[in-house]
């Protein structure tokens, strides 16, 4: 059995071979900082893996897995611009590093240059996926848009967020899977199995993200616990305390993320005393977990032998008892 | 012979069977506010045309024209938010309208469009146009890159200034030319000719934008005269203006775009005397007949009969008498 590394080798081994500079060297240096700064480089991977679930050849792959990566790299971009991020990856965004203008720019180079990538497919596999991918980008921009507008709407309910992150992380995951099913020539009811899969899990690692902030060992966790909730961003935990609480407790939760004279520290306090006294823990692992058996569900239902999923399976596993 | 105004309802009907309305309503109000605020639709009918010279079935192209008409429309959307412009077609600009996190994402989810559109031509021609189209749009980003670094530059060469407007604006036209040849299947040597007969065209179009801001009847041009000018920027007048003048002329020109203090009707009357007095509205106008003359060679060589390219002639010669 092949092992993530050698997926993980094949990408870099692209990437480098892909020329993404240019000029004017203003335009172009900051994709070539954006994709040098790595991440985990999961969506490429998961379309190879996709495409040798079903014995397709994974060179054929390579390009629009890229594709996907850049155009993914090309999202945070411009969402850093948006959010007003500093930090990326343990690194300046590019929005901070030069300015939003050179930030518009050369994410929009960065998409113009995913298509490009994207066209480097097999003229049929290209003709195939092309849909596919352009349907996810725009789905990705819905539900970024969806995300800016809950911003400064107070209560949002659960349905709303979770068809929200739906199209901003779940699309992209199960396209990115969708894309390299494509390329191996499964069939219909395969794919459809496989993208339903990455649907579920992307909700899943989402909803676990949103959980981590809270609960998360810091040390284990890598970064701060209780960022979200400093924000008053509206992940999971807080819109789910939000529907579950007394109104009193509910007043409480709105006053503490709102009040700018409340520091970090007690806010993070207040909010997570909440959250445990809701039992959100419970509710939250319960819902990673009804996504994570539903993606698995889907896994199961893929008409391949039980050892061509393997790799996948335990990938997936691995992502998602990170930082427990 | 057909009439502009056949090509031009032609788009009008396709642009409104389009759908670009979709959800949210946050993210494609802004695209349909922009798509409806019309313009000339330059782009478009040149590529209908073009199909049309070589005897293409131009409903074949319509999509790829309305693509290019969609990009076109997103790149102004993301211009407008570097630049700090609030006016665009007598409306203010999405970013103004909205702000500009909408007018980023709203961009973004436009090119997108863009290409989801330009999807809808014939496959084979959809192969076939897709890297022209890829190509130009990068084209198109390159040249607002340059054109931002050379806004803090106090000095521009002429040679410079050409390149960046033949990336930003006679790429497009260029462009919008050649999908509408290769839809036709017109051979390679014909379809380079009328390329090349759009850049030129391109850049004697945006030459006398630069031309007319100076020595425009504002009666005739419909809006103000001086406002490059006014706002320092960098076009083929003040460049040529500080290539030719003596040094106490030149620094006579920056002093006075850079004085704030120097109120706007003063700062105008300074530079065009200087203009007068360097003789520019010749050097400008023999530049632009240059390149005019450079596309009619080219539009010459096309090896088709000369009332097929009748239209297409007095489309660009009307479009170059405006103002005058």
């Amino acid at each position: 059995m092949k092992t993530l590394q050698h997926y993980q080798d094949k990408i870099q081994k692209t990437l480098e071979e892909i020329n993404l500079s240019g000029t004017p060297e203003t335009l172009y240096e900051p994709i070539i900082y954006t994709m040098a700064s790595g991440g985990k480089r999961l969506r490429p991977v998961l379309t190879l893996m996709a495409c040798d679930i079903f014995d397709g050849n994974i060179n054929n792959a390579l390009y629009p897995a890229i594709a996907v990566e850049i155009f993914h790299n090309f999202t945070l971009i411009h969402d850093d611009i948006m959010d007003d991020a500093s930090i990326r990856r343990g690194k300046p965004t590019v929005y901070k590093k030069w300015n939003a203008n050179v930030g518009i720019l050369s994410g929009d180079a960065m998409m113009i240059k995913a298509y490009e990538i994207l066209n480097k497919a097999k003229p049929a596999d290209f003709t195939e996926i092309f849909p596919i991918f352009n349907d996810m980008a725009l789905k990705v921009c819905e539900g970024q848009q969806y995300d800016m507008d809950y911003e400064t709407r107070q209560i949002i309910s659960l349905s709303e967020y979770i068809q929200m992150i739906k199209l901003k992380t779940a699309t992209l995951i199960g396209g990115a899977l969708e894309i390299g099913a494509a390329i191996a020539h499964a069939n219909t009811e395969n794919r459809h199995h496989l993208t339903e899969f990455g649907k579920n899990i992307g909700l899943a690692f989402q909803l676990q993200d949103d959980f981590l902030d809270a609960y998360a060992d810091e040390l284990v966790f890598g970064k701060q616990i209780g960022k979200d909730i400093i924000c008053g961003k509206k992940t999971f935990m807080l819109i789910k305390a939000l529907e579950t609480a007394d109104n009193d407790t509910k007043n409480n939760i709105l006053n503490t993320i709102e009040n700018k004279a409340i520091k970090d520290a007690e806010k993070i306090n207040t909010i997570l005393e909440i959250y445990n006294r809701l039992d959100l823990r419970k509710a939250a692992q319960s819902q990673i977990n009804t996504y994570y058996k539903n993606g698995i569900y889907f896994l199961d239902r893929i008409n391949v032998p039980e050892h061509k999923k393997l790799l996948l399976k335990s990938f997936i596993q691995n992502l998602m008892v990170r930082n427990k």
